[in-house]
């Protein structure tokens, strides 16, 4: 490993004083480790995902699936998946789930009749709202530590950094 | 939710377009949330570190608790648990398998009794010098997404979010 710039070194020592958990020991390279950042980070923003959620019985999986079938009403559940990242097992049991509390509602498609078209119900959207409002609230915290333009500079850098690295 | 600004709608159908699978679905507002743009970047990054460390046949966070064991020689096995936030029953079965394999070592600690001080043995140094050299090189390429000064600004907005989250 090359040795940190002077800034660099900056950085890492204001990353240190983060770490919730002071003991006091040395902990070297580490907290200036791009990876070990990113996933401290995306540790503890989950978790305020997930505790924010909570209330809504939804798992940010759902929340995604939940938006992403407003966004297209009438699409194909495979295009959900594959959007999303989502392996199929995984998804078609979230799909049950979501049929079986009323959310969402599948009839087969027009074009292709061994699949479904997946619409939200009412109480689908009802719920997509109140979601939205608690993600907003989320964003809102996230955004509270930075500074006008720093947002789209942090989402900038999240894509680059995903193209990067080659998929697996 | 604000309406979103001129550049961060042109950040935001730049995020779309690193989407992996684009299956023609409106992504709606999901690619200019900072939480959900975290978390992809992170799945992404933490599969190349896991590909680059199957070799090694060491886990991210036994990779972790070497490094902190070298910087800090004879600490207390609850002091490096509490550095990185492993659980307490987690850590302890990590300790043992390190142990099982030769990478480290465990002595009474002359202070407290009832307490370990634990070491690297030689195979644990040699083990954690071959793993530097992959975390250099899963480094090198997300670092070859930026431009200078970048990653520098990236560890600062990553603390800066962490704090910005309550603990959970």
């Amino acid at each position: 490993m090359t040795t940190p710039s002077r800034s660099r070194k900056k950085t890492i020592s204001a990353a240190r004083d983060a770490l919730p958990a002071s003991t006091g020991l040395d902990l070297g390279p580490l907290p200036g480790l791009l990876g070990y950042a990113l996933r401290r980070a995306q540790v503890a923003v989950f978790a305020d995902f997930m505790a924010s959620f909570a209330a809504l019985d939804l798992r940010p999986a759902q929340f995604s699936v939940l938006l992403l079938i407003r966004q297209n009403p009438g699409c194909k559940q495979s295009d959900v998946a594959e959007a999303l990242g989502i392996l199929r097992p995984n998804f078609v049991a979230m799909m049950d789930e979501l049929d079986h509390r009323g959310l969402t509602q599948r009839t087969t498609s027009k074009g292709d009749r061994r699949s479904y078209a997946i619409f939200l119900t009412q109480a689908g959207e009802a719920l997509l709202d109140a979601a939205m409002k608690v993600v907003a609230e989320h964003e809102a915290r996230l955004t509270s530590a930075m500074k006008p333009g720093e947002p789209e500079k942090f989402l900038d850098l999240l894509a680059r950094i995903e193209r990067a690295v080659p998929a697996r």
